[in-house]
């Protein structure tokens, strides 16, 4: 198993070796990787990768296995669903296998089934998605649901993709996303690779240049969707967004692949928010002037603590439309179309 | 002329010497000293000390002097009114002078009164503020309004500072407020310093807080509050605060000496709002761990670029009520109060 090492971008890329399953969940857990569709493919490689680590033949003892592995790399992000509809996927091949050497084969066939179908996905969201893009647009995101947080072109950055594929020319704000930044660092890289207008912004800035009429539309990513109520979970941060767009009548989308639709919880409140590490707010990590590593520095007063929840839900009144590989879609009209629903299993 | 280096708070306590009044329009510009209070006291010593550094008896001459030094310390800070009505205030006083050594000396004691009025109007900010804080509140501010941002005891922190004087005990939510994070340093330094239950959080968790109902109460500091109409300009986010406050039924408080009122503007459009050097939203100020001494890090990626207003302008149907010395009033109801207006001379 091999990843990105996100936390070090946009300052060094650099691929970093995962020895086993649990290394795999420590990588998801530390924001070595991150976002939807990144995490679940490392999560259904991981249940592979633990899966084949397994030296025995005895059925039982294989499945006590599994579920070890299973539970591990769901807790690494309690709040994403794409690890659970990933894992769960690599769990229904497996089945048709008899001896544990057939499973161990199938689960890797199953992951790679599952990243490719990423890649289908994201493809399918920026055919979708980039007819929301007029030229000369201005278009928010937050946080990054680009390619880093993807298997291939990602989902809120699939229609700008697309659209500048299709030569439109737009401008786009990223939030900078505190209080990982991965606004300032993941996706300001991402787009300056791809050539694509665009300036970094506070979090506390949107508010402002929609007063202002320079915002036409917002496009994020969301960790996981409810599909019985249009819920959205995403980075935190995303909600504030939402209610700003909704006062300024500007659309609010929110762009996934199939791996990311809840069709089990019947409210947003169930979801569990994850707490992080307060350091994350306490402090930042940059270059100094001169150096070329990435250090972290102290921003807070040294005697004060934070509350650092990562996540936050957006009610479906809130959103404009659900960019799927499907179609867009209101967020309350998600479980009436039968492909989406068929995804479920 | 001498300031605290806020910009080195908390991590280091330092005065230093602003050896003429173009020095002292540059602390303000670069942040060494900032709040309304406290930049509106430091313009009316730096007009005293522009004053003062004439040399002459021509009253043309000094005249013409004047406005330089009036102009250099109000394009300083463009969005705020208390360096004009503090100036304003000390140009009135000067006008009792016939010599220009008198005016001189009168505008030392013009600059001294406007400091005194500060600190009266800071207390009784605080003696009407802390009614509304009940026993067990959380209580969320944005920047920092407290006495690093006046000559005493602040603005918005003025009624936490009663009230706890008051025996009463409360949890504060310190918005960190990129990108200078003046809640992060100086908000949470001072609340530390008072012993007040606190905690940092990242600009983007208030809504998913007040989603929860964690937050019963939001009082901030303004920078140009209009007489005529109500609306209030402040440091960048707070109008997305007063957005999220008022979706959630939460209080929203805007707590300011009789200074920061402006009573000829007419709308809030005309509010002039300061476009800040980018770096600032590029990167952040923080201590490397052994280390002490702040730095500058860089944390967006190298080749993108950002935009930074660094103040915006929150409308009246948001503001719950504006905390005077003379009470606390209704954002549309200012103009109709005559010791409010009579300060405006």
């Amino acid at each position: 198993m091999r990843l990105i090492e996100q936390r070090l971008l946009p300052h060094r890329f650099q691929i970093v070796a995962m020895p086993d399953f649990r290394a795999t969940a420590r990588a998801i857990t530390q924001m070595v990787v991150r976002g939807a569709g990144a995490i679940g493919a490392t999560a259904a490689y991981g249940l592979a990768q633990g899966a084949r680590a397994f030296r025995g033949e005895n059925p039982a003892r294989f499945s006590a296995h599994l579920k070890t592995v299973y539970q591990t790399l769901q807790a690494a992000r309690p709040t994403a669903v794409d690890p659970v509809n990933a894992m769960d996927a690599v769990l229904r091949a497996m089945r048709a296998g008899t001896t544990v050497a057939e499973q161990q084969a199938l689960a890797l066939a199953a992951a790679e089934e599952f990243a490719n179908d990423d890649v289908r996905h994201c493809a399918a969201i920026g055919q979708h998605g980039k007819k929301l893009i007029r030229p000369g647009a201005n278009i928010l995101t937050h946080c990054n649901a680009g390619w880093l947080a993807f298997v291939d072109i990602g989902s809120a950055t699939a229609p700008l993709y697309a659209a500048q594929k299709a030569g439109k020319k737009f401008h786009v704000f990223c939030d900078e996303t505190r209080p990982r930044c991965q606004g300032a660092t993941l996706t300001a890289w991402e787009l300056a690779g791809q050539k694509i207008s665009h300036q970094i912004i506070a979090d506390n800035a949107a508010g402002h240049l929609m007063q202002r009429g320079e915002i036409d539309l917002v496009i994020v990513g969301a960790d996981r969707v409810l599909g019985r109520t249009g819920e959205v979970a995403n980075k935190i941060g995303t909600y504030t967004k939402a209610v700003l767009a909704c006062r300024h009548h500007v659309p609010f989308y929110v762009a996934i692949p199939l791996s990311t639709l809840d069709w089990k919880l019947r409210s947003g409140r169930a979801i569990p928010i994850e707490e992080r590490d307060e350091a994350e707010v306490l402090g930042a990590w940059g270059v100094e002037h001169g150096r070329k590593e990435p250090i972290y520095v102290r921003i807070a007063n040294p005697s004060s603590g934070a509350r650092n929840p990562g996540f936050d839900v957006t009610p479906p009144e809130l959103i404009t439309g659900i960019i799927t590989p499907e179609g867009i879609f209101p967020p309350g009209a998600l479980w009436k179309n039968r492909r989406l629903l068929d995804y479920a299993g």
